[in-house]
């Protein structure tokens, strides 16, 4: 098995992905925005580009059944229900709703992968359920951080770096590792023992501080939380 | 000063390259071919990207002027007067010569970043003096790696990486990093003290050993035995 992590977000090449698990990780915060909210029984979420097409979607669906969440500069987006605090997404408030999710970089990257053969959900809340899907499907891995406005992004590859120290100690040298894997790995073990770190040092991090959300980098840092894997097919992510 | 370091060879925006300095890096093996030749007294360096184009080119100077170098699939082209192992290219050869280069990355990438103000050639043979260039600009930089084949490449993000370290050393606090550049800096760390270890860890590293070549691996990890900074201009590298 082979796993690649690509840097910078731009969309890879269908043909090459289609036989691949694609992973998506924005850690800060929209996959752990979506792993939270399905774990807390939210039934779907819609990831969308625009706050117009949000706003479209939503008169799809009943009155009630479905909620707008998201951020434009890590804010709530006004007339949304949510925000894009993991923590806001509460059993009592996403138990059995639909969620349509508008994020800078991270609901934008779940389509550009959206050829791969599965498209799964990553962050440090889901890393041994994620790990264990990689696994069981043994095909190609695509680690796919969404980025910070399309440059690279710190805290979604050290996040990656995570899932391919798991895989390789499951797996050991069954597990090929391209120079961006590699250095993936690298980046990982250099914040193993203060994940935290990660945040705080990189660029997204700290403007999230800035803005009033620390409170977010300390929930998104916790590990193996969530033991389930949101899928992302026909353009709604859904546990499997 | 802000330094990023781009980790995928996609052409950067030139108008946002207009006002930085743009270090080119193909460690293994363009670059260093690049600044052995010149520092050997080689008049200057076109670097083209085909084969037809070098052939091409050099009907445009007086017989004997002019040398053809480069690679395809890491060996010589035939009809070519050098490879692209640096320690071909000696004063004996070289000396006064024009030489038309083609890589399969590293001639690429100068011409992906030729809108930057100044456009300069890296590798480990001339760290001390693209540092010093760098901070004498005093104005942003963008480090390129030339990549492998589209590809990010370990060997030559640890060379970026040592220049980061360089001028942190000598700039401190005034230097800002990019989650890019502290990562790459990061990496280089985990290289410091076996630079060598890089080459054989990457993928084309291995390649090159695979054909032969590891001898150019450890004559490329050689550290500052060169002081000049080659900057390419409308088309042409030269010494500065």
């Amino acid at each position: 098995m082979r796993i690649d992590i690509q840097f910078l977000p731009v969309p890879p090449d269908p043909l090459a992905l289609s036989r691949k698990t694609a992973v998506v990780i924005d850690v800060l915060r929209a996959t752990s925005v979506i792993v939270h909210a399905i774990s807390r029984g939210a039934l779907e979420v819609v990831p969308v580009e625009t706050v117009e097409e949000a706003f479209e979607e939503v008169k799809d669906f009943p009155q009630g059944s479905t909620l707008l969440g998201g951020e434009r500069g890590s804010k709530k987006i006004e007339g949304f229900d949510l925000g894009n605090s993991p923590r806001e997404y509460t059993a009592e408030k996403v138990r059995g709703k639909r969620l349509i999710l508008t994020t800078t970089n991270g609901t934008k990257a779940f389509h550009s992968v959206s050829s791969g053969r599965e498209v799964i959900a990553g962050s440090f809340f889901n890393i041994s359920a994620m790990t264990q899907f990689c696994l069981d499907r043994n095909q190609n891995v695509l680690i796919y951080p969404s980025g910070d406005g399309g440059r690279f992004s710190l805290e979604d590859t050290v996040c990656g770096g995570m899932l391919i120290d798991r895989m390789i100690k499951t797996e050991g040298d069954a597990i090929a590792l391209t120079d961006a894997a590699y250095s993936a790995h690298i980046l990982y073990q250099r914040f193993e023992a203060n994940l935290i770190g990660a945040f705080y040092a990189s660029i997204h991090g700290k403007d999230l501080v800035a803005k009033g959300f620390e409170a977010d980098l300390v929930y998104c840092a916790q590990v193996d939380i969530i033991d389930i894997v949101p899928t992302f097919r026909d353009g709604v992510i859904r546990s499997r």
